[in-house]
């Protein structure tokens, strides 16, 4: 049943474009998506949805109720001698995470672990806002530049899923700074070393 | 409200058995949980609860539906010249995980991040069941073990993560060799390298 006409409030507009965007996004992928796409499912106009939310990228975030943007943490992250990147992102993690946005990330993670419906939008959202922009930043340019980043991946998962989600002593009340030198080493090495 | 009398099968004594058990080991914690306290709150007497489970440690391991005892798999996966220990360790994850228990252990994983309760149960297993018992196998005794230990579960814990559940590529369908090259020297570090 099509409904007739556009929504009165403003916010349902939005909720309803939200709604269309996580059902797309997880559905075909953020790459296959489009604005127009989502824009029909939602019965808006894009040009609306381009008004309300900007870009792609930030549609896919706001979708997710993601409260923070990678594309602006990764590059200032990355930002610097290429031998301190490891240091530098493990650093980062910690430092978002043990903030406030923490507590909203933790609740993300765990939603998204939840089924394979919500796992799908942050497999989308790990490849398409992290690790793409994280091997565009370093001008990583190998055929192992996806491999590399995923590694780093499953470091940095790991390790806010032990410290925050699942909040395993030693590693849920270690002080940052410990953790990042014990850390740094590996998130380095799959950046830039050896792999084999 | 006390129910009175025995319940009449099996099956029902069992499940009584393991939702007090699920409760009390997320309330408590496992060493703080006794066979005795779990008979009461399952108002059955404690001998039973030893003729169905045996010990405490397989008991927890049924409440949680754990397919695989890691106090059988972790020593077989330690045994050995310790200079190897890491490369055994990812080598037996990625085998377990590819074999068919993995998909019960993915579905375990997903229920256990997705609330603070189950958190807690998974929790209580990695360190009581996998990290302890890994201590004691590799006679770790420095007052750094409990954080190698759990440096180890990070990334193990984000291998898991991102393979299985999230299904990132490349990493989800990457042979396991290339995985265990790459992340061996991790693990290794993390259990008898420098840390900082």
């Amino acid at each position: 049943m099509r409904r007739s006409g556009r929504r009165p409030g403003n916010q349902d507009t939005r909720e309803a474009i939200l709604a269309a965007a996580r059902t797309i996004f997880a559905e075909r992928g953020f790459d296959k998506t489009s604005i127009r796409a989502i824009a029909t499912a939602a019965e808006v106009d894009p040009a609306l949805v381009h008004h309300y939310f900007g870009t792609k990228d930030k549609l896919f975030l706001a979708s997710m109720d993601m409260p923070l943007d990678p594309g602006e943490l990764v590059p200032e992250a990355l930002d610097g001698p290429r031998e301190e990147a490891g240091e530098r992102l493990v650093r980062l993690v910690l430092t978002v995470w043990d903030s406030p946005a923490g507590k909203a990330a933790v609740a993300l993670l765990r939603s998204a672990m939840s089924n394979e419906w919500t796992a799908r939008l942050l497999r989308e959202f790990i490849i398409t806002q992290v690790l793409r922009k994280a091997i565009a930043e370093l001008g990583m340019e190998g055929d192992d530049a996806p491999l590399r980043a995923a590694l780093v991946a499953t470091q940095i998962g790991g390790l806010a899923m032990v410290r925050y989600v699942l909040k395993v002593e030693p590693i849920a009340s270690q002080d940052p700074e410990t953790l990042v030198r014990a850390i740094a080493p590996t998130v380095q090495r799959y950046l830039v070393g050896e792999l084999s």
